[in-house]
């Protein structure tokens, strides 16, 4: 199974279906849980437990993969510590398909075997995770996250994403930020509910029980002349290395607003039209990355020192090079996993005749 | 000055320049605090504080606006107690535009006058409030924000939105989620910092001390023929109440999926095509609706009672007649305020003679 690498979806793209009613019914839950198909994947501290598929016996290049565990290869690990966290990521989307097939509409009796292949994400601390590598010594945890992540294969990347998301807000929302107190997990690893009973984060529905995904904005930003665009560069960026800007969203704030802020924030260049292009979570640690186009009006650049190191018009063509040449170049941008490479090929095919 | 409320732009067109690079001078904001130009808003448990205009002795319908008050009006409110959190929210817009003709591009004397109008602001306890009410009678609290908050000319909402929704944080995020400790306030008000020394939230940066945005995705469900759209309602609708569907986007996810998973979660319905139309900022608390056009690949309703409590396909003639005849109809659809109205009319007007 060759899964191609690098296209717009990108950590976007799951082999599980995320069915959240699921989350509520705990004795499904901890049915699943022990059942010998469910599978787990291993995290520690963010990084998912992975291996080398093909190597140095096969004619392919070694591929990087999830180790896919079962109940038997993690149970001493579970709920041995209070930082081991167990998350229900889904039910696996292909073998759910068939099963509505064979199962032809009829509905499942209370206790009947229902075949969905449960997969979860369990998070266990340092002392655990050594013990492990220690039994599985063809096993490692992928560091650091970037760029060690983006050799998942697609589909392997999008469950990844899910649960590096849900595991960071675990880590970092500990306790509940209304009263300081300790909190629970609740649904499947998506809910915490605050353990002072009178804490007025119980009274209604507040975001502070759930994950938290935030949004941030990264722009192909256009010349006025159609045949230009606007990459810059971070000081902790790698050398020659250009690539979109970004920003995060502000409260209250609309996507295009943000776009024409952070533009003209950062590279003081003033934007017009702003057009959504598409999308991609970013599990660093839960973010959502909306693509956009964005014609500027003005041409002036002054860079804001403070947010980023350098930024400058490039010509379509010196763009073209680096999207179709890749290294051989005078500058780079980010690989093909990254939406910003995906919003930069997008522009070099468009109006390509101006 | 009649603005027009409910464009596609409501809680997302401001009047303000937000300046972020002034959060983090000091000197500045402490300057503005007390400059005789600088206008406060203030909030009382997340509600602005408004007068009416027009009203019985002019010809025009009374219209609320916000109260814009000066230093001297708040100056006795303000650091009076904990709850009194100060939030700089820029500065004037149309103003700042005339001043950079005046200026000239001349950069200014460090101690000059830069003539720009900042706005704050600045939330009040209950006590504090009682008494602001009562030195200024003509003034009230909007409450409770739904529907009140919609009677806000446009420009003014955005204003709000902005504030209610980083007030909002405060409210809820007043400890450290990582540790539980206190925090202190920094930056304008936009960013909160652990005051644990050792707090493992100060190393690097984290979304912990950034106000949070929920993105939720919003979405006119186009049947296969083209010409029916799916609405549903809430158990807590109004009666004969109406509308897009929507819910959170979870980490992990894009928004194109998080469409075709609420869809199906909530009325049954597949989604395949999917087109961002537009976004607007929610502050309740602090949302970024992302509106989409989804095309249905099956028609058959199963409704999830847990979610919603009725979902039906409307023909184009039955939508068409409530968005122009409004409330003289079979059902209603929200206000032109929200974005699920400027969806609905969105397609409305799209293909109308398949
Ligand atoms: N950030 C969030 N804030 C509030 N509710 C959330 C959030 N994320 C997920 N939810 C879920 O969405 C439900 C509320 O959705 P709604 O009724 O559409 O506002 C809650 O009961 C939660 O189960
Ligand atoms: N939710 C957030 N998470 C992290 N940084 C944020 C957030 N919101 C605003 N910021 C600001 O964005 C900067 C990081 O931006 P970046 O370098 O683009 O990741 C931080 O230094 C903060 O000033």
């Amino acid at each position: 199974s060759n899964e191609v690498k690098g296209s717009v979806n990108y950590f976007g793209s799951t082999l599980l279906d995320r069915r959240s009613d699921k989350r509520t019914n705990s004795e499904w839950l901890s049915k699943k849980q022990s059942h010998p198909t469910t599978v787990y994947i291993l995290f520690s501290n963010l990084s998912p437990l992975v291996t080398l598929r093909g190597g140095v016996e096969s004619s392919q290049q070694p591929e990087v993969k999830l180790c896919r565990l079962y109940h038997k290869d993690v149970e001493q690990y579970m709920n041995q510590t209070e930082e081991s966290i167990l998350i229900f990521l889904g039910v696996e989307l292909e073998l759910h398909m068939n099963l509505l097939a064979v199962h032809n509409g009829r509905v499942l009796q209370e206790d009947e075997e229902d075949g969905l292949v449960a997969w979860f994400a369990l998070s266990v601390d340092s002392a655990s995770a050594e013990k492990f590598k220690q039994n599985h010594e063809d096993c490692y945890f992928l560091q650091p996250p970037l760029p060690a992540l983006l050799q998942l294969p697609e589909k392997e990347a999008g469950v990844v994403a899910q649960a590096r998301s849900v595991l960071a807000w675990h880590k970092r929302y500990r306790f509940c930020p209304t009263c300081g107190s300790a909190t629970k997990t609740e649904e499947g690893g998506y809910k915490k509910t605050c353990l002072k009973e009178d804490c007025c984060s119980l009274k209604g529905v507040h975001n502070t029980s759930y994950p938290r995904v935030d949004p941030v904005v990264i722009m192909q930003v256009i010349h006025p002349d159609g045949n230009h665009c606007l990459l810059g560069r971070k000081k902790t960026s790698p050398p020659g290395w250009f690539t979109c800007l970004a920003g995060f969203v502000e409260p209250g704030e609309t996507i295009e607003d943000a776009v024409r802020r952070e533009v003209k924030e950062e590279a003081g260049v003033k934007v017009g039209h702003v057009q959504y292009v598409s999308c991609q979570p970013w599990p660093m640690p839960s973010s959502l990355m909306i693509g956009c186009l964005a014609v500027a009006v003005s041409t002036e650049i002054k860079v804001d020192r403070s947010e980023i190191e350098d930024a400058r018009w490039f010509s379509r063509e010196q763009v073209m090079e680096v999207v179709f040449k890749g290294n051989q170049c005078s500058f780079l941008i980010p690989p093909s996993q990254a939406i910003a490479h995906q919003l930069i090929k997008h522009w070099v095919g468009m109006n390509a005749n101006l």
